[in-house]
């Protein structure tokens, strides 16, 4: 392979991701049961279990590169703790609003990281990443909200602000704790601009699905 | 269609079904949190999110068959609750025995009533049922403590009797309370001497699974 990227790269990536995926499944879990219906808690509970099949995919390709799952995770169980401890939904609505801001966030700067990877790892982490449809469902239920009463957009537009806040502060920390994942992305995007740019494309994306939700980003 | 049994039963089973399988995600996801590791944590995920598999099959069928899924699993929903609040289990371990255990007896119970029903409901139903292989995992940490502590054994045993004592009563209580599923077992079984051999194939079964955690029924 002449490829320049780091062979440890691809499994901090993978390991974080991984990680990523286990996490989200608890917290979607945790976050079901403040459905007021129960067609709200089994749609939750389907994007929590979606989550596991991409964490197997992921640590059955990091089984096969010889590496223990377990032993790629835990390095980003801290930060990615630490993101949802400090953004725990106190709603249903917040809730919602995570499980689509939040996951979108996760997908869309993991693909950005994803393009720097040689394949099979690249394909594998896009399909990981790939749209399950099932976010229609947290959007329906939020403009509804959102058309339904006039305090609940404040205040849903406030904890969105304050997801990608966390968010971008703590892979701020992941990436400047794992020189291996700073290399691999100074390498992709080619410099400083590029980092710039990649955030700006990962902002803009936020922006877009705060205002899919009826919200302000 | 000129099988004798009431089609409301046959929602009645689905409905019941697939809150059964709701409710397990919801504690088998919270169990895992429970793991003193990773490795067990995303294995008790795994078993969580095959659950939600089932689920949407469940309810699949009941909207094909013009219910909703909703309303056909809210009678449902005391008992089973019920059944998880009095068996919350407080330990790793307890929770691994739950989740082998309880899941049997719960798959023994409806793969039972599933034969009293016509196709295309009762291939359905068994393949739901059908082994997922993730209880190897818990039968595995189970026998290794077990071994590994003389005080572990008789702790597990007893609480493997409640899960049972507690799963019988209220399967009990929603029979009396469901008549059309009381007349499908009646009717399944032959008599109330169908009945007994029913309960005594289920609890059989249930002593070989606790022989093989290394328990005492």
């Amino acid at each position: 392979m002449t490829t320049p990227v780091d062979s440890s790269a691809v499994v901090d990536l993978l390991g974080a991701l991984a990680y990523a995926e286990l996490t989200a499944f608890d917290r979607l879990a945790e976050d079901a049961r403040l459905a007021p219906t129960l067609t709200g808690r089994a749609a939750l509970a389907r994007m929590a279990a979606a989550e596991i099949t991409h964490h197997v995919q992921l640590t059955d390709r990091l089984a096969e590169l010889g590496v223990d799952p377990a032993v790629a995770m835990t390095p980003f169980v801290p930060a990615l703790d630490a993101f949802h401890e400090s953004t725990r939904p106190s709603t249903w609505l917040e809730g919602l609003v995570k499980a689509y801001v939040g996951d979108g966030l996760a997908t869309d700067f993991y693909r950005e990281i994803a393009a720097f990877l040689p394949d099979p790892d690249r394909a594998l982490v896009l399909d990981v990443l790939a749209d399950t449809g099932h976010a229609d469902f947290a959007v329906r239920e939020v403009r509804a909200a959102v058309k339904a009463d006039r305090k609940v957009p404040g205040r849903l537009s406030l904890w969105g602000r304050r997801l990608v806040g966390e968010a971008m502060s703590q892979s701020q920390a992941v990436i400047a704790e794992h020189d291996r994942l700073a290399e691999l992305i100074i390498a992709g995007t080619g410099d400083i601009r590029g980092v710039a740019l990649l955030i700006e494309r990962i902002t803009s994306a936020h922006t877009k699905r705060m205002k899919a939700l009826g919200l302000n980003p």
